[in-house]
């Protein structure tokens, strides 16, 4: 496949170029423009609309799913760029209803890291793989020359093997189902912030990063094929992900502004930053779609783990405002919840 | 798990700090030395010899492969980033005698790149993965602040599903084994070079980039076990290829020189850069221990296709000299052919 290298590599910047801004990495309204207008547009695609793909390989269900992280600092509380990328890919496989198989691990580095920390990057990965039980099997390391990255990005890609009837996706949401989730929001994207711009926050505010997994295989016992929809909302926070899902399901989603927790420090940083926490990004939490009769079987299997002890309902879906995130406000009120739109935070995972 | 921010985040840089070198991306001795002393190390691996893994999924062999892109210039004669990294990925699962059954996808972008670039690297990638027959099933898509990128890096991982009965693999060479190569070498590289540096000779060398499924399916449809050993020769070149695999399967490479194959506008190309053939990258040709029996029959195989129709043999295995590559020069004498140490051409794929 020839290209003419003429017309290609040095195009000329006009002024009115369109161009990637940070924005367009959000996780939010500019990222889902640039995956449906340039990325599935080229590549022939209807719509981006799962973080894993289930692929047929004749024999088994197997599902794949891919994450590059460029997480600044790549060492924070509560986690780092190694361990991040291993969490990141196996709970994108699990949101699928997959048990990971085997995960591949690509370095980007720039010349000049030191082997420490390339050496602590990937210790933690492998430990972080070993305590999930998923093997990374193959891998892949370039080096750039300074200043042609930032010390080291990490790609991760995963295998997954689905389990038997079980088909979360984010399609599958139905009017009356309970909106469930794991844990508190806001976490990680408050302490990758507190730890950059030293906030004074670093201590009392740890990333949630932790594989989910195992939550998915206690959920899916209880629930089968009664769990609908699974998503942990990393980019783009909560509003972002059940925006996401809302559009995908053709639903509305009604949640209470109470009953979704915020951790005191984390309220503390978002209301310092000029942050909502529904936008803040986190890596250790799931919303689920659960069908109203398996809902109080899930919620308890969830709460009998350690990474759902705090799970609870926040909300319904209906059949009106479809596509839409409705919140009834502490005040009582009700407000429209949007997607993220720009760049929030750069570079949180 | 909680990493100690303080230990990590900072490290501060001693004067005797070990440091990513360029050398280390090259594809050669340097870069075997890292994965070897780091990377494999603290992913508790003992070595790693092979581009691609076989995942047991319970029910089908699964093979499975990664690696990143950051080439310079995006867009080169003969390919460009996009399609370059399809057919990266599908040759290291074909080297496993795996046919492709899904890719991944994932970009980290530069602050500013052009969206018509993106646009053209993602339609490529598209095209080359359309030819080849094998979907992008997902993907990841994150941007990076001017400065913190060199434009747009590209990871793809694949999934195939390896061909009943074959088992090609890094170590399966025997003493007696005919080594086999595909067609001309050392054109990536100079075609990478030549872009860059305009050189003159960007109108004569194109880079080979293409995939090797179909190649490979037709010399195991011909030899079926007997092809012992597949490799494409990436960065490192041949002599790279052909030590790592002497040295995994503890045996002797003899090769004659005047048998391989080096295109004039390619070796005027390293004549005037100082560089060994030998050492430079390829994109679209593979080297094969086949056992003595099965050679012909490969071997006409191998011609009967667009991509092998200057296939030849090149040398043979040995127990003489286990690890080491012997070449029968010009001249009559033999050198020993060393991996390349250092970097040779940095960003080449």
């Amino acid at each position: 496949m020839m290209t003419d290298p003429t017309a290609l590599s040095c195009p000329a910047p006009a002024a009115e170029t369109e161009r990637v801004l940070l924005g367009h990495g959000s996780g939010g309204r500019l990222m889902a423009e640039l995956l449906h207008d340039v990325i599935a547009a080229e590549l022939g695609a209807d719509r981006v609309t799962e973080d894993a793909a289930v692929v047929d390989t004749g024999t088994a269900e197997v599902v794949t799913s891919t994450d590059s992280f460029v997480v600044t600092p790549r060492f924070f509380p509560g986690g780092d760029i190694g361990s991040l990328a291993v969490h990141g890919t196996v709970n994108d496989l699990a949101m699928r209803g997959a048990r990971p198989v085997a995960l591949t691990l690509a370095y980007i580095i720039e010349e000049g890291l030191p082997l420490d920390e390339l050496r602590a990057v990937t210790a933690s990965a492998a430990r972080a793989a070993g305590l999930v039980g998923v093997p990374i099997v193959t891998g892949d390391t370039k080096v750039v020359p300074r200043g042609a990255a930032d010390g080291l990005y990490v790609t991760t890609a995963g295998i997954g093997v689905r389990r038997l009837g079980a088909a979360p996706s984010a399609a599958r949401g139905r009017p009356g189902d309970i909106v469930l989730l794991s844990g508190p929001i806001a976490l990680h994207g408050t302490a990758i912030l507190s730890a950059r711009e030293s906030l004074g926050f670093e201590a009392e505010i740890a990333s949630d990063s932790r594989p989910l997994h195992a939550l998915v295989t206690a959920m899916l016992d209880a629930g089968g094929p009664d769990v609908h929809t699974l998503r942990d909302p990393t980019r783009g926070g909560l509003a972002s992900a059940l925006n996401e899902l809302a559009e995908t399901s053709s639903v509305g989603v009604d949640i209470a502004e109470d009953a979704v927790p915020v951790p005191r420090p984390a309220a503390a940083a978002c209301e310092l930053l000029g942050l909502d926490p529904l936008h803040v990004a986190n890596e250790g939490c799931l919303v689920a779609f659960v069908a109203p009769a398996a809902a109080d079987a899930v919620l308890r299997a969830m709460r009998a783990r350690p990474e759902g002890t705090e799970a609870r309902a926040i909300g319904t879906l209906t059949d009106e405002h479809p596509g839409r995130v409705h919140m009834r406000t502490l005040l009582g009120g009700v407000r429209v919840v949007d997607m993220l739109v720009g760049e929030q935070l750069p570079r949180i995972c």
